[in-house]
């Protein structure tokens, strides 16, 4: 394993404390967690915005944590859920008297760790809603679906619209609408290695990729051969252009997310056959980003997330936000 | 090769195709052209800003086209410079009226073909000035230093000066003082494969990294056993700083550059350890970014850039911007 890292024990730690560092005019790491919250937190009158989940899909979830996103962002170990305490304290730190709302990825130990985070929350007298991302359209059964790179679209819009000053009923109706509208779908050519670990987590072979992948190297749909950029990226649009039932006339916005090892420019040339399928299908392109967002750690692949917008997503989606990781829409 | 393309002879132009398919909003590709231009150009009575050079280090430079940055990006072949005729046509096409900065990485084949496309262009009548980024501090000697991460620094307040309505000359001056006070050094634990090769541009051992390594695999000061995060930070952290005799009150901005394929939780431990060692120093961080900005394909390695500021670079640092790939500074 050849990695940048201390004690490999310490990973997690350190990476929130660099993080901080590096952004110290927006974002703070509360001492002796690895929760990171906005620096203005409490902000008074406004909901508050929690996400979290194991690391190593930087910049998920902290590079989200700022004005118009999220106000709090709790890391748990590599690939690991964090402790309901940690999460407590994400929740306390951030309510400013208009309730908190949790966006949870749908996995199993993310799901029951915040969960009993809301209760303890609740105890306190805090009000808090959740909300759980499931947008991997690889998983048949939509209660089964994994939540992947279309949750920092519910960070967005939920953000932008907690922002404004609305209800935690209305933050909350906003944010599963966008989970009812996203689909999402991956696609690895490698493994990643966990720095705590020191080897794959699983195996591909010298000309394989698997498709339908997991954030955390989860089993796809399909081994297969390698094919060309075109076929690979038409095979995910068409399963979630299915999923969502796009039609002629509708809009979207797009995210090619890289895992982590895939280079910038392999992710341009994938977009340029979605957005060619999207205009055959008569479908129109609000809003496109390409870049690594909800990465593998070091994995080389790759996935399409699509999100049916409405009139005020896309108000939303076009808010200002301050954040060290979305990036700028105008 | 396990890569995400289809003809790999078609990979530059397929790239820049689809980053403008991605962000047709803000973003052109000149038909027939791997030039990238901001949707409003040329920009009456504004400076245009022209970078461009090989492929393979996206998001630079297209990811930089934009309102408040560059006026026109030109691709070359993957690690290769682009040809004066598709330079010239960048320059024609982003020319306002008050002339055009040409912003160059010092590479032989950059600077020879930059400066012929300037020269074309004087010769229609267009007013051209040229500044040659060389930021790379592995190398001694200054006229010979690479031009690296630092480049964007340049880009961004360059782009920022050229936006607030100044002259030709004013422009340069700016991006020559960035010039002047950055400097970067890298490392790499792996070489990344060109899509057109097909093979890895070096060998580094199961245990190696090489220190001062340039963005296409260019040799460093030294191959060694990886160390830890820590001390190769502080030796990147040294070299810069003396290079740049950085002193106690002085304030920098900053850059964790990844090469491609390292994971951004190792840029963020990296991070830290520079702002412990800047602290202690009594040098100030004015702002800091980590991210793959200026990469090498799929290499894991990372660089660290450095710019002492004075209050006039400030302002421009925080001026808006709205590029496919420069965070939202605040």
């Amino acid at each position: 394993m050849k990695k940048f890292v201390n004690d490999p024990q310490e990973v997690v730690t350190e990476t929130v404390q660099g993080l901080a560092a590096l952004y110290h005019q927006t974002l703070v790491n509360i001492p002796g967690t690895t929760v990171i919250v906005r620096e203005d937190a409490p902000v008074k009158d406004k909901v508050g915005l929690v996400s979290g989940g194991g690391s190593g899909h930087e910049p998920l979830h902290a590079g989200y944590v700022g004005k118009g996103m999220l106000d709090a962002a709790v890391a748990g170990a590599v690939f690991t859920s964090p402790t309901p305490d940690q999460i407590l304290t994400a929740i306390t730190s951030v309510d400013g008297g208009k309730g908190v709302l949790l966006i949870i990825k749908n996995y199993a130990g993310d799901v029951m760790n915040f969960k009993l985070a809301e209760q303890l929350a609740e105890a306190q007298g805090i009000e808090v809603a959740h909300v759980i991302v499931n947008d991997d359209v690889a998983i048949p059964a939509r209660e089964n679906r994994r939540g992947v790179a279309g949750t920092i679209l519910v960070h967005k819009i939920a953000g932008a619209k907690a922002e404004s000053g609305a209800s935690l009923g209305d933050v909350k109706a906003v944010a599963e609408r966008v989970i009812q509208n996203v689909g999402s779908m991956g696609v690895a050519l490698s493994s990643c290695i966990n720095p705590a670990v020191g080897k794959p987590i699983f195996n591909l072979g010298e000309k394989e990729m698997e498709i339908g992948i997991g954030i955390h190297g989860e089993a796809g749909i399909e081994r297969s051969e390698l094919q060309s950029a075109d076929s690979i990226a038409e095979q995910l649009y068409r399963r979630i252009s299915r999923d969502l039932s796009l039609k002629r006339g509708e809009e979207v916005a797009m995210i090619v997310n890289g895992m982590g090892g895939t280079p910038l420019m392999e992710l341009d040339v994938v977009g340029r056959k979605v957005c060619q399928l999207l205009e055959l299908d008569g479908v129109q392109r609000f809003r496109a980003i390409a870049g690594n967002f909800v990465t593998s750690l070091e994995m080389a692949g790759f996935s399409l997330s699509l999100l049916r917008v409405d009139e005020e997503m896309k108000q939303l989606l076009l808010a200002p936000q301050s954040t060290p990781a979305f990036p700028n829409l105008v």
